[in-house]
């Protein structure tokens, strides 16, 4: 480790503390009077963590700001700024009687490399950003990610109006304009980060999954951000008949069709697995006729939704065209019909080249181990990657998932993360900075 | 055709017009108000039933009676009667909004091969007995064929008061009283028929599959009543996780493990039925936890029921240890577990070798063309046969399944049963007579 690096990483250590603290005392503060922590989209919870992360920064000499849709703005100025800078973060809000640390512990961590960088007197050469997002889940306003796509221009103008919390029932324009956002320049497309003016993105956040616990490493470097193909309304339609004077050549049983669809697709999935590519594959719901069925009767429905999730594209493309010809194919032989419904996708981001050489040259500098890990879930980072701007993300090891009241993380870990996300900041700023310098001989 | 036999089939033919008239008096006088056919397991429809074909049985010169659970009882005495009659029927009730035929077609079946004989002038020389029982549908008390297992005095006496019917919420017993039923008699287990004292049971039925339809022919003769084999509350218990951060081999998936238990269960009744055995395999009820499942989770729990049914005994004992050995092998494979509960058996019912041969033969005289079929709902007859009476059946074509408005059985198909029936009976009726003298002359 060079001095410069260790400087940077005994800052983040002497900043622990401070950071746990600050966690305790948000856990405190948005505490969900019945279980674990509750900090509503564009509501009051989001609020308090953006105001104690505000005087965490202003303590540290930060600049604190904040953009039309109320996102809370930390600004390390740079040195000398000449072209784009960096921004980090993640968001503020949580799930209803969620965890501490989904979102939050980006948040933190963005602004802990800020503290950190400035009290081992490391100056960038432009601007760094930390940003604490709003409206990341989507169960509040059923849409989600809404402080991410407004801070880069991209929030369509209808979702203020159709999206309403579910709690509350009023529209995600009258809650933004309770907390004096500029509710007009979201809806005209004004972004707060051009992203042709944004050099990277970089955002910490637990993992959703246990791979990391599995594999006993503290900290995941993130190669992309899976898309997903998803029909969340698909069904097979056979025939009710008597369990009991049906032969099997005159059944047309839906339960049996789908699962011998199941049972295929998961047979697919190991064979694109064993060449090499990114996928999961679920069916969260199955089932017959609820208002129907009966242990006597051959099941004559049955409904079911396919979630396929990869961060490659053409592994989406391949499962959408397969899916409905296996259907096809058993629907044909079975005598029952498919009817898949509409496909919806979501484009896979993956993580910028750049960002990920940035990290892993961190982590090596500072001898932490890290693996190499796709993102389930969607995050804020996809936004800005599929915006165009180089993204990249740092994943924290949690045991028990997110969404619930056990997510949880180890200081150590996140230390860690805090360490690699700083020195890749630098590295990123410096790579910045010359490519600037170079435009500027050119 | 002998004279003899065409003469019965000629008086079969005579009465049908009474036999349609009767068919369409009850389908007015026990219509349910909303649709199809109600006649409640010992109330006013099954009653009405009861009075209709009493009447009819006594315009044809035969007695009528009743017995302790208020069965209808019509006998034509024989002539010179040593020994063990015949008896043959099917039950008055319906299931709640029902059809005309499941059950009715096998009491007018017998009340016409009885009037039938009597207008061929032939006389049996033991007593030929028609009985309309009472309480076949369990839909009405839960439990079921109450008026035959009294008849043969195997109606345990716990059921009179344990039993409540769903609309009146009153005891079998209580309503039982109310029909004047000998409800001592029957706690005490007195038998109508000691299984000894008859020579055989013929109950004719409409099919309640679709057999008969898919092989175009009219009268099925039945090998067996199917036994079963019933985990009614099996579940497959794995882990909920979220769908897009949980790489495959760390999944517990419930549903894909329930999809391959299925799809192996069919592979092994097609291996079963390759073999020649008999079977049928239904998965009724198949489903992830309707309160929790998601679309982006990974079910974490998956219940379903099985009912395996054959009319071969050791073909169950196959499946019985087949089945958790399976789930065993799943689960231990994919780190989820399959609980299937206990599994509760009904003995089949094979019919007896002399009653199949007698209504083959009573077939072929006539030139009427049947198939052997298995019947896979359960009937009074194989209480009959389960107490050691030799039984058989006689389906009848049915093309829209039963317990439903729109049962059907063309009249020229029922009179072909019917023919079956009553030459069949004639043929019993002779052995059984010839076997007495021999008896009497050993």
């Amino acid at each position: 480790m060079s001095l410069h690096d260790s400087a940077i990483a005994a800052a983040v250590d002497a900043l622990m503390p401070e950071a746990a603290d600050l966690f305790a005392t948000l856990a405190r503060e948005t505490a969900d009077p019945e279980i674990g922590i509750t900090r509503p989209s564009y509501g009051e919870g989001e609020t308090i963590a953006f105001r104690r992360v505000a005087e965490a920064a202003t303590r540290h000499g930060l600049v604190v700001g904040t953009d039309a849709a109320a996102n809370c703005i930390i600004t390390a100025p740079g040195a000398a700024p000449k072209g784009a800078g960096i921004v980090t973060g993640s968001h503020l809000d949580s799930v209803p009687m969620g965890g501490n640390f989904d979102g939050l512990a980006g948040v933190v961590a963005g602004w802990l490399a800020a503290a950190a960088l400035r009290r081992a007197d490391v100056t960038l050469a432009n601007d760094l950003t930390v940003i604490g997002m709003r409206g990341e889940e989507s169960a509040w306003f059923s849409t989600h990610h809404i402080g991410s796509r407004a801070a880069i221009g991209l929030l369509p103008a209808d979702e203020l109006d159709s999206s309403r919390r579910f709690d509350s029932g009023r529209t995600l324009g009258e809650h933004m304009t309770d907390l004096g956002c500029d509710v007009a320049a979201i809806r005209a497309g004004t972004a707060t980060f051009a992203p042709a003016d944004v050099a990277a993105f970089l955002e910490v956040h637990i993992e959703q999954g246990p791979v990391l616990v599995y594999e006993e490493i503290g900290v995941g470097l993130v190669t992309g951000i899976r898309g997903n193909l998803r029909a969340r309304a698909a069904c097979c339609i056979g025939e009710t008949a008597h369990s009991g004077a049906v032969p099997r050549g005159m059944r047309h049983d839906a339960a049996l069709a789908v699962a011998e669809f199941l049972s295929r697709a998961e047979a697919m999935w190991i064979e694109l697995e064993a060449e090499g590519r990114d996928m999961v594959l679920t069916f969260g719901k199955v089932h017959t006729d609820i208002a129907q069925h009966s242990h006597n009767k051959v099941p004559g429905r049955m409904d079911f939704c396919i979630d396929v999730r990869s961060h490659e594209t053409d592994t989406l493309d391949i499962m959408e065209a397969f899916l409905p010809k296996l259907a096809a194919e058993i629907g044909a032989r079975r005598g029952v019909t498919f009817d898949l419904g509409r496909f919806s996708r979501v484009t896979p981001a993956p993580m910028a080249a750049s960002v990920r050489a940035a990290t892993t040259a961190a982590a090596d500098a500072l001898g932490i181990r890290t693996m190499e890990i796709a993102s389930g879930g969607g995050h804020d980072a996809g936004d800005f990657a599929n915006a165009g701007v180089p993204a990249g993300m740092i994943f924290v090891r949690n045991p028990n998932g997110s969404h619930n009241p056990d997510e949880a993380m180890a200081l150590e870990d996140f230390a860690e993360a805090v360490k690699v996300l700083a020195l890749a900041i630098v590295r990123l700023d410096r790579a910045q900075a010359a490519a600037d310098a170079g435009t500027v001989a050119a």
